[in-house]
């Protein structure tokens, strides 16, 4: 079968021919549909980020899938389910987290993930997963079902923000998402329809038109560009807000997000920054956390549940929101073409088969 | 009556005298037993903190009392109740978060706080206190009741601390208390008897023989001094920890916290320090943050919940604890020795009466 990979000292996905895999008990065999790209897999093609599965001279890309069962093999699918995989997976033979079903909460060195690090991702024609780690969605999801993993990512984040200020009585209605990519978008989606936010708020760099700023404003959201107004003046500029949601990985946002935040307020932390020296006001930061009981929480990857929230969350977004979002789908023939990045690209992802081909 | 005020120019703690108060309705009178000395008082004579009550020219001190109603005057208690008060109040016939009970999350501006900012602190012979704000404790704590109001920070700063883990399965076994004061030493014993931490840390600069050294060994945690071991630091030698607790308001120890937590730990923030601008690796605590889902936690003041746990807690530290934790509980005649502070001194109080005398 055919599978995209990237081989070892090579810095660009290429097309590789692999055996079918073969499902050990407790796997299933699973057709690919699409499998989306993120910034992480370009991270991944970089060297950045990741790591070869163990004795392998190449990776097999790819992390938010979406496919058909194929083979059951005595699990409780049946053929033509479609599923979606979760990433993380237990290396030699399992630890707590994973028994718990919390592999999102495993220290480094505790899971691999599939397409990232130590594992073999989803960008083949077929794919063996455990039981455990495919969550069964409505068939009309098929399409769009590559986008339920980078939604959890948030289901996950929103949940520990949450949960954060869950001692008292906090009524947020004021959010900010930084960053204005495709998992920027698809969060002030979920603020806006799944937790109410009556002000939204996304922060960028484009000029205008872009498509990213028509699908914010669609949405309600007002465009902050970080140009004209940085972290550090938006509620003076705008509001203080409730909820800042940090998918940028640009460090100082981090800091700053302290003093856009509402008394009160949490800043949840879901970018990947490198090491970066900078001066702060450490004592004013650290003070205005303390004084107004603020929160800063990070968030990692998501887990079996957050990927069932987020299918209900995908199943309630607009048609033409998710229309808007996924900019261009590519066939295997034209599979380079999903990894091109501009300002023109919101979402891309690489189509293996579709739900109605029977092979 | 006598009390205890700082003056408009002063800059320290003077005899004054005043007026019995009258309770208005809804008012309880107190008679007051003891009022604790903290860092807060000595921020507040050195003006550094907190601030006059309007149209004053002096604030009586005191935020951590005891007393005995000796005037229930139509409220719930009855003559000779030991009661604590809060220590905020609503400014301007009050608003949201009084209403629920949840004055410690005010903001600036939406609360006074008794012998700190805009109204008279407890440090007189009587005061008065809506009964909202009076929370009665056993007999057998008279002579402990003014170590009620500090304990209640610690039960907030857990009890934020523990909700922001509460969204998994969270099981703290080692904490560090940065700051071996009156505060540091109160919260390793509840850290120990109420929270059942395996492995206790505390973080101060001092040399043997110190009687705080004494205090955290006897109660079985470890000593970790700053100039030996920094907090940036404490993983490598000693372990990575599930818990900080900050008491120091030393800016730095905030943010090297995250390199000191174990992967899913979170770091309760209390100090209040000023300005101050430093070097961080701003892109390696992000991503720490982040890939280990960790976080950071404001806390501020207490509401009435936390002074019920904080009395529960109370009862059960050991005298041994108490009896070496107070050092000194000064008369009237000798308040002035209550607000000196050297390295023998670790809590001290004021006196005012004695839960046997009737007036």
């Amino acid at each position: 079968m055919r599978a995209i990979a990237v081989k070892q000292g090579e810095r660009r996905p290429v097309l590789v021919d692999k055996p079918r895999p073969v499902p050990d008990a407790g796997q299933a065999l699973v057709r690919t549909l699409r499998v989306g790209v993120d910034g992480t897999d370009h991270e991944v093609i970089s060297g950045g980020h990741g790591g070869f599965p163990e004795g392998e001279d190449h990776l097999v890309l790819g992390h938010e899938a979406v496919g058909v069962v194929e083979e059951p093999n005595g699990t409780r699918f049946d053929v033509g389910d479609v599923v979606v995989p979760t990433v993380r997976r237990p290396p030699n033979g399992g630890n707590e987290y994973f028994e718990r079903g919390e592999a999102d909460m495993a220290p480094e060195g505790m899971y691999h993930e599939r397409g990232i690090v130590g594992d073999h991702g989803f960008m083949a024609e077929y794919f063996v997963s455990h039981e455990d780690y495919l969550v069964k969605i409505p068939a009309s999801l098929a399409d769009l079902g590559f986008l339920v993993e980078p939604v959890s990512i948030t289901e996950k984040a929103v949940e520990l923000a949450y949960a954060s200020r869950s001692s008292f009585e906090w009524d947020p209605e004021s959010a900010i998402v930084l960053g204005n990519g495709s998992l920027g978008l698809l969060t002030l989606a979920l603020l806006r329809d799944q937790l109410g936010y009556e002000r939204l708020y996304c922060l960028g760099r484009r000029d205008r038109p872009d498509p990213t700023i028509d699908i914010m404003e669609e949405l309600g959201a007002t465009y902050v560009d970080s140009r004209v107004t940085p972290v550090s003046a938006l509620a003076e500029e705008y509001e203080a807000m409730d909820l800042v949601y940090e998918a940028t990985g640009y460090a100082k946002h981090a800091f700053e997000s302290v003093h856009a935040l509402a008394p009160n307020g949490v800043a949840a932390l879901l970018g990947v920054p490198g090491s970066w020296e900078f001066e702060v006001d450490g004592g004013d930061i650290h003070r205005e956390l303390v004084l107004h009981n603020k929160a800063l929480v990070g968030s990692v990857n998501s887990n079996v549940s957050h990927f069932e929230s987020a299918v209900d969350a995908l199943a309630e977004m607009p048609e033409w929101f998710t229309d808007a979002l996924v900019t261009n789908v590519y066939g295997l023939d034209d599979f380079a073409a999903a990894f091109d990045d501009d300002d023109t690209t919101i979402k891309t992802a690489v189509q293996f088969s579709t739900y109605e081909e029977r092979r």
